[in-house]
């Protein structure tokens, strides 16, 4: 009964084999291999254009934090929600990254930035008045780390504003196939099509060992060559790209990361009704492979006396992530003690 | 016949398994697995000693730049050859890393940093002067980047003075194994018993997909959380770091890295006498994997059309890197177009 | 009748007088010359203790952001107002000068960090946590960016729950002077013995031309050579010191700058009152030399076309700024434009 | 008998009128006072041309650091001479400025590159290899840092080199009136006319208090926001900007500068032909103010103990700099020391 995180599963098993199917002969280094090149056609393939450059890493804080400061000069800022990843999570990476850069945090309810909060923010950009930070990028986060996601209508919509503001717009996509599965949206209409300029592609909670894909869509492909020159001086071009190619090859191949992002949202959607079922309320509607239960002490006491693992969120809900490797067995166990 | 990079070759078979024994089931996230605090065992033994920390990372920049940021100062400097690879092939990692410090490029023949240098580079530290970069980190690599090796003594005497000006002493080991195979030294002899305070002990040239595990030696330990911290905001924390510590583990059981890395020597050795034999001289006594061979543009032009891979270098030789993977077959073929 | 800011004022005469003293003879460059050793006499007694050790630039900015970057590594936070100069309005400066740190922003009324939001934010720090970035400093600012004052009571006790979290405290004194007239406690009172570990002592604000000095008090006083270090590479060792020294000399002699602070709150005070007695509401209650008036749409109207100058500040209000230079006359003219 | 730096002179009297005389009422701030727009009048008027934006800092670390890194990316490298002030003394500040971009080195004798290093630079850029930094400016030093000129031919030649590797082309003029005294050049003719994009123009060591007036010519005026956000967040935007402005009209009125630095030069010349006509050998032949002289050990044994101050300089000359304030009598007084 692990909840914990979809980080602590393994990977899928047909990553692996693709790993070891790229382990033969010798390849030429630091992403001039044939698996890496090969992978445009995938990619292409995936999100429905030619219109586009990529880049690998194995962390999705280096992704992220590459991706914006390719965007965002040190004199400027990122909009993000006050929750975003970015914002708690990276141990400032975009600061780093950006080299001294500045995150404007926005508020809204469910993990995504208010359409209020976005205009309010958007007004105050004032090129002109040195002493305040003005804002270039607009990072989104789908899924929500509240386990919400965004339709692409909202994206579409927050993206034609932070465009006429002359903002590049980031989706941070660790959870990108949840939130597709989620809500019915292909990866184009959720990328490039609803005016994003940069999306850092996660596969590792979806099933990979490692592998969040960096792509520039559109006029954002200006900054490949500034993009590789900063995955260099950041240690993000390991010499043996091969392996993490091979990973998202075989994440690609007939659209396995959608497939495992739908069991994990299928068993989500298993524990949450499981858990209303129960009385127990939850704290946001969840859309994808997360879920965010109100627990009583008593109830986390019993769970955890039964092995369960979770974390507590801030806000006071437990939060309970669901991965493609997650049984629906562990799902009856956890909702037996519930029921007890 | 490619003779181009030991990261041309892929992992060992050993390592592969190993990762793919480590994909079952679900583990703590960010270094918290079981194998990545098993790899503790496997270092304890390598290097002969309890007193260390260690993080991994998948790229020998990385891990160089990390290990440099934790004991050099925004302020401060690192000594290093003039032709080290922190200072040639990171695109200015160190100074990203730590914040703005400086490289000092010291001269000195076959790559490595000349006493007389030392003593000089050493002499002109005034930390009262304001107006300059005191160094702070003495940085040496062994395997040097031209092939050769400093032995325990030379290091030794290194560490010495360098600590007797309070600098703490850096060795980039990406290809350290090379290096004892060379010298005939053991792990601790070459590392924290010659004074070595932080090396970056790489594995990927050797035979791992990617893996480049820091260790802080006795005092340096002190900088672990610091290290951690660097780690995870410049990205080097990657969620399922149970596939990095499984290649470590993989490498360091029996020995393998060993092993594999007096293959590479072998092949190197049998490389050289082969081009030796056939009057060609080397720039460097290679003591290593890697030959560095004066041969005529005649001699390039027919090794290239007969398919030979390698690169060019500073000084007008030709790099030939061995790596376990290069059969005796290929360096057969190579001198085979060479007599002809 | 020009409100708009303290930083518009002329420098006191006796200011002017110093610098020509000044500029006699060959001095030592960079800090060496015997007006910059002598201020520490000055210092002295103004702050009454020896154990301390001091920098000076021409810049708050660059004060703040050096004085923050001694004590907020790259990977940690500053905690501070929402509205805290150090956030609003230095494009970056803290983050730039850290190396990449974060500014943690908490809420309270009146420009005041409140007492709950303090306390939860120690509460938050987890230093073996590596995903968040802990605080290491506590800046706070006196006078406040809503022109009110802390009470030595309250930075006592701030200071206190600061550093039983292993925090430094930072204080931004931009207009320091006008704080301690308003509270009627002493430069020591407010800073070491409030617990304050390193000061922004500002006097460009209070009629200096533009000097701010930076204090390292007790334990922090380790840090001087690392400061002097950050103050050469940014900049901010100009060559001839003396004339920022003599300025500083100036302020200090009889207690100018107190004097001068005096007269800029006498005139707010003047200006609060006829505003209030006009039936005008002040947005925050007034303690030094800043008034904020919820002025009407007609009466700013009014104003302005009088010849009135000042800034409509967030929240609604008007910025009004009195300083040394400011004249009863032109209180009197401004109120008299309201009165009509 | 000070011959240590002509940092250590005091400021022309008429930079202190005129501070003096722009201490009178109130001016907005932050560079928009009427003194500092009056400026561009004066600076068009010396330098020929409208087409320029300019700002101002007390510090040449500050003006050459600022400079640089608007125009050196965090992944780039500045072309210098190996003696270079923003190599040597600056601890790191283009460093710092620029995020992490690096300096390379080039040799040359006098302290001026030589035009065979500058080819070889030149020619090893290659923005298509992402390991190696390639160079984006090349900084230029006039006056040298060993008291010699490049004359308008070389800074054309070395321009026009540059321009065609698409490098931006940098000139730390912090005795720029010294070397166009000692080469009868124009201010035009050594800056944008001979292919300077951005110049740092001292006038500290020729006579101010301290301004370092950065000049962006023709294209690099784009830059002119990018560089007040920098000059902002790096604190070089000091509130009462017009007393910097004050000192740059004084200087630049009747041609002051040029009157000053040209005393410097020929008490320069005096002391260097009364060097060698006491036999006594200079390092480098002097064309500014600067005098290198290989003195005996009792030479300079003699000249301490007679009171005279200078500094050992690399290469085992010693430095003595003349200024505007150098009287002929103290010439007279150092060489009467070694005749004697």
């Amino acid at each position: 009964m692990n909840f914990s995180s979809d980080t602590s599963a393994p990977a899928h098993p047909r990553v692996l084999e693709a790993v070891l199917a790229a382990n033969a002969g010798l390849e030429a280094s630091y992403g001039n291999d044939s698996v890496t090149q090969r992978l445009r056609g995938h990619l292409a393939e995936a999100f429905g254009t030619d219109d586009f450059d990529y880049w690998m890493t194995a962390s999705g804080t280096a992704s992220n934090a590459l991706a914006l400061s390719c965007f965002c000069p040190p004199t400027g800022a990122v909009l993000c929600h006050a929750g975003a990843h970015i914002a708690v999570d990276e141990r400032g990476a975009p600061e780093f990254f950006s080299g001294g850069g500045k995150l404007h945090l926005l508020r809204g309810p469910d993990g995504k930035i208010g359409p209020a909060q976005l205009d309010e923010a958007l007004a105050r950009i004032n090129h002109d008045f040195v002493h305040e930070t003005p804002a270039h990028v607009l990072s989104l986060t789908n899924l929500t780390e509240n386990g919400t996601a965004y339709s692409v209508a909202e994206i579409t919509e927050y993206a034609a504003k932070a465009h006429a503001s002359d903002l590049v717009v980031h989706l941070d996509g660790a959870r990108l196939g949840n939130a597709l599965v989620a809500t019915g949206a292909s990866p184009a209409e959720m990328s490039w099509q609803a005016g994003v300029d940069v999306l850092t592609f996660g596969l590792t909670k979806t099933g990979a060992m490692g592998c969040e894909i960096i792509l520039l869509f559109g006029p954002a492909r200006e900054k490949r060559r500034e993009l590789e020159a900063r995955a260099k001086r950041s240690g993000h071009m390991p010499p043996k790209m091969r392996y993490l190619a091979a990973q998202a090859e075989a994440m690609l191949a007939e659209d396995l990361w959608l497939e495992l992002a739908a069991q994990a949202n299928a068993m989500a959607q298993k524990l949450a009704g499981g858990l209303e079922a129960r009385g127990i309320s939850l704290a946001f509607a969840p859309q994808g492979n997360e879920v965010f239960a109100l627990l009583s002490d008593d109830q986390v006491t019993a769970l955890r006396a039964a092995g369960a693992v979770f974390y507590p969120w801030m806000g006071g809900s437990q939060r309970l992530v669901c991965s493609w490797a997650t049984q629906p067995e562990e799902v009856d166990a956890l909702l037996g003690v519930l029921t007890g």
